[in-house]
């Protein structure tokens, strides 16, 4: 019992809060052996005193003052987990200004001020670590902000929120609508009654932000991200992909464009049934890494929930107490400008589904069109459909803002019924 | 350009030595900006300094001098990638008594001597690393080592030889009998001439030995590590369990069994095709963690190769040089004994595939077998052949110890004429 203690201010005493505290209690023996230091929740921050709570916090540490635990000079490190930008920020800043290490697993604010408070981290000498901010319970921040520094990444892919993961999956796999599937996720907990948030993608593109900072070293905010939901996929589109061997996944992709030039975009995909990411079902999530050195990696596991994101905060706060002890710091970096190329810019392959008249003559029309404007075609299937056609077909890479330009002289043509739907198609070239 | 400079010494310039100069070359400004120290490879022991070389090292910096570069003051940091048990043991053993932190890619030398080797990092206060020794490119060591520390982790399952999964990949996806395939994977050079380590499970057995260390924080050895390799496994043991919805991999599993006790074991097993695990294809590897509180998690990538496992080096080398620079190091605890459990107290699910003669009563004589030994079947199918039958079932979880008896009776009931095959199962209850 002769190990250095480090006294801990939580801030929010929520689900993952309440699973920390018992995870500590339950381990603190094993991590004292392990890396030597006894850490002890002794503040806790809540909202309302009253609230009866199913955690094992004597009455006398909960305090509504939050701001006094960030200053209190008997705390040694602060673990944020009340989450949005306000009072977080002011919460957060403070505490690193006072010379506290900080752990949180606040996405948004990561996302919005991660590059400042990187900065106040350094400045301060003291740790500033997120791992549960991105994909919950897995461990994808470390890799990405230790291990890979040295590997050329040239591309990350996440299935980054849990509940799109999983309404997709429902329609893959039982076939269900969009609705249905949608209402499931609803009553099962994993979506909110407004879930503007999960299936618009704005969830996703928070974390694709953090992903792209970490792992390029450039400051992106959620504001770069190109953001597309899953709001329009039918179980007719996810029908065709299977036919065509792909699953439809909403992927966060994060990818250098050139030397110094990324892409961060959220967006409904085309995934390959072979890819290691079709097989990401339920409410999984996964990271996938493409990297010069490396090749192919992919990091798979919860991405919520109170446990597995108490989890990710415990690695890190047994990180911070350690370095706290020893009086050092992992200082990762201040990332620098990011140089984000907008989406018109980039080149994607895609999937088109359109009606058309079934008369003689149509198909060259609609290959014409394409050919117009130097889009080619990869595959391609015609489906009867009463006195109707359909044509699905996948492109070759082509300029998005050519892709733009050939559906709206698509949409001219007298034979084209309708466009049914349009998605990115990973990994063709 | 003012950032402290860390000089390495690296031992053994073969494919993953060379592939880590070229991407030191390559990433070196980008580490200095983002992690704050200059890594350069300042000496470098080979065995024949006559051997052209594809890799840009000056000549006046090869020595074939090993022992005076682990003790040079003027070399920072070691980097060993010789390999095997002599002389590595003792040039990293000087080197970390000499003050020095080791990088280190060597799984035999961990295996064999990491719990003496940690205790002797540690009373030096210097790092020693060895990130490429388990599953190559992929980051398993440190989430174990650090951000899983706090986790109770139940049970780790890896596929952790690429050979042996490309040969059941083969052997899956494309009907190859095992001789083929492994013919195929010795002509790509993933296997050897002489294939044992891989195809007899040994090499996957130290891997095993290692994340049992670091995962318990218990000194386990691969004289520990209960062995069955793949080369018993025939092209009707794989369609059979493809019927059933499994395919078959080779797995190291460390499991915990009691509070205190563990096992580790390697042997093939069928996985069930919803798996994750299942969708590890050709060489690939991946280690699957569950965790009681962060669930299941999955680490994916290339387990070899000299670019995957440089990758793995280079992540290392900038742990230890940065840590080096600011005087600490990240002392990851020294494992205690280890309390192994044999093969014969475990309870594992099987199947079991025996011909047996097609007449009435037989299902009778061996159901009552199992049944006279505690062990319960859990699924069963019935094939015709000829005039004899063969029966192929799933049992519930037993103990190994009852299977062997079981085994052993079936063997001597008259009607059995043949035992195909025995396969532990995962994941049956």
């Amino acid at each position: 019992m002769s190990e250095p203690v480090i006294r801990v201010g939580l801030l929010g005493v929520g689900t993952v809060g309440s699973s920390l505290v018992s995870l500590l209690e339950q381990r603190s023996d094993e991590i004292a052996k392990r890396r030597g230091v006894r850490i002890e929740v002794t503040r806790a921050a809540v909202r309302d005193l009253t609230k009866v709570r199913n955690v094992n916090l004597p009455h006398q540490w909960l305090t509504i003052d939050a701001e006094g635990i960030v200053v209190d000079p008997e705390v040694d490190v602060i673990v944020e987990l009340i989450g949005g930008i306000s009072p977080a920020y002011q919460l957060v800043s403070t505490a690193l200004r006072a010379g506290k290490p900080v752990i949180t697993g606040n996405k948004a604010l990561i996302a919005e001020h991660g590059a400042e408070l990187f900065g106040l981290a350094a400045e301060n000498n003291v740790d500033l670590l997120f791992e549960a901010a991105v994909a919950g319970g897995i461990p994808i921040v470390r890799p990405l902000r230790e291990s890979l520094v040295g590997e050329p990444v040239q591309r990350v892919m996440g299935i980054l929120n849990g509940t799109t993961n999983f309404i997709l999956s429902q329609m893959s796999e039982l076939g269900t609508s969009y609705e249905a599937a949608l209402a499931e996720a609803q009553e099962l907990g994993y979506a909110e009654a407004d879930p503007t948030a999960d299936v618009g993608g704005h969830d996703a593109a928070a974390k694709a932000a953090i992903i792209a900072t970490i792992a390029f070293g450039a400051s992106v905010t959620p504001a770069d991200v190109f953001t597309e939901g899953i709001e329009n996929i039918t179980a007719d589109d996810i029908s065709y992909a299977a036919d065509l061997g792909y699953c439809i996944k909403l992927l966060g992709i994060i990818e250098r464009v050139e030397l110094e030039t990324i892409s961060v975009r959220v967006h409904p995909a085309m995934v390959p049934n072979t890819h290691p990411l079709a097989s990401v079902r339920d409410s999984f999530n996964a990271v996938f890494v493409e990297g010069d050195a490396v090749g192919e990696l992919m990091f798979y596991g919860r991405g919520a929930g109170g446990d597995p994101t108490a989890s990710a905060v415990l690695g890190d706060l047994i990180d911070a107490s350690v370095n706290a002890a020893a009086g050092t710091a992992a200082i990762l970096g201040i990332p620098g400008p990011a140089d984000v190329v907008s989406i018109e810019q980039l080149l994607s392959a895609f999937y088109l589904s359109i009606d058309v008249a079934d008369q003689p003559g149509v198909l060259a029309d609609v290959a014409g069109v394409l050919a117009a404007h130097g889009v080619s075609i990869s595959s391609l299937e015609q489906l009867g459909l009463g006195d109707d056609a359909r044509i699905a077909f996948i492109t070759h890479k082509a300029k998005e803002v050519a892709m733009d330009a050939t559906l709206a002289d698509l949409k001219n043509l007298n034979v084209v019924k309708q466009i049914n739907s349009v998605l990115r198609v990973i990994d063709v070239t």
